[in-house]
């Protein structure tokens, strides 16, 4: 039996949705090492939508996190809300924008934000079940809102402020280069800074590759 | 120096734009193989916006191609206009609908179709210099197009139907298996069938690792 692991996206784009190319090779990853991705996301209107062109939000336009995220599983995604934990084997959460503004709004209020209610369930629930669970890029912000009680070890890369902000939080944070990741073997949580600090698509891979690996190790 | 590849996107998601598991995995091999990526897009409406979730047309909303490509270039885009042949290696289209929607209306009027302009002067210029092209999953259907009056040898897969369209645009079609690609090395052309077969994103990326390869390898 293929292990099945659950990827939870933010909609489709950078800015205002989840990191497109994490996304994808978070997919690719788990697809090479004979995995099953259970793809999903909450059924709920974006933070806001950002032309990526010109990087302004647009006024007057609203787009919802699920039916944007069917973008990049090719429709075949869920609603967050009807996965349970007792289906996976574990969990990744790509970043991207969209993890900090749609997943929670950890971009908004920083150290104060809450998670959407149904992606905060399935984190809680696969977490108690001794799950493995990765996060990507500004992705674990949101691992330290759900678990910060107990002292996760994360990574965001190496930026001071958004690292002070997930150690507020709860979280103990440690500095980790682009082709890297962090594992905190107690808790089964894994973490890699993607474009956190990526200036190019390979560096991103690397990390998200050996983060991939690590997680379906433990699953 | 690095070699420098013109990707040309049509959008961002299957149904209505580029697809983007193709579109990223085509980034991920230029990257890893030292050559720099050159992403742009025809500055036009797409033909229409599909709900990914549900499959149908979303009526009454206007997405532009370039806007929703710099989604999977993270803003890293140009006007396909402003691209000269002159500054190009060689060239590769990912697939998806859009590449038939928007960057021709194959998906429309089957071998009738016309080339957007901008996209149709790229490739002229590109062929005329001599530099290989590379087209992924039903892009080939806008070379046989463009280049039918030289007889290209191309693959779109095993579609009788889709291959019978390029036929009667000039080219000789090549049936190909999804993990494969087909070569012209007469006129320079790269070709390999993606989600056209691929029931997996793993057999789409072996196909286009190897298609991108080739590229280089000509260029």
């Amino acid at each position: 039996m293929p292990k099945k692991i659950g990827v939870v996206l933010s909609g489709c784009g950078v800015y205002d949705g989840a990191e497109i190319h994490e996304a994808v090779i978070t997919l690719l990853t788990l697809d090479r090492l004979e995995a099953e991705a259970v793809v999903c996301a909450p059924d709920v209107p974006q933070l806001h939508v950002v032309d990526h062109l010109t990087g302004e939000v647009v006024e007057g336009e609203t787009r919802n996190v699920l039916v944007e995220s069917a973008r990049i599983a090719r429709g075949k995604i869920r609603d967050v809300r009807e996965v349970p934990a007792d289906e996976l084997d574990g969990l990744i959460l790509p970043g991207g924008f969209g993890a900090a503004k749609n997943l929670c709004d950890f971009a908004v209020r920083g150290p104060d934000c809450s998670v959407q209610e149904d992606v905060a369930r399935l984190v809680r629930e696969v977490h108690r079940q001794g799950k493995p669970i990765a996060a990507v890029c500004i992705a674990p912000a949101l691992i330290a809102r759900i678990l910060g009680d107990e002292t996760p070890e994360l990574t965001i890369g190496t930026d001071a402020e958004t690292a002070a902000g997930l150690e507020k939080m709860g979280a103990r944070h440690v500095d980790c280069p682009v082709r890297e990741f962090v594992v905190d073997r107690e808790r089964k949580l894994i973490s890699t800074p993607a474009y956190m600090l990526a200036e190019r698509i390979g560096e991103a891979a690397d990390g998200i590759e050996k983060t991939v690996r690590t997680l379906l190790e433990m699953a």
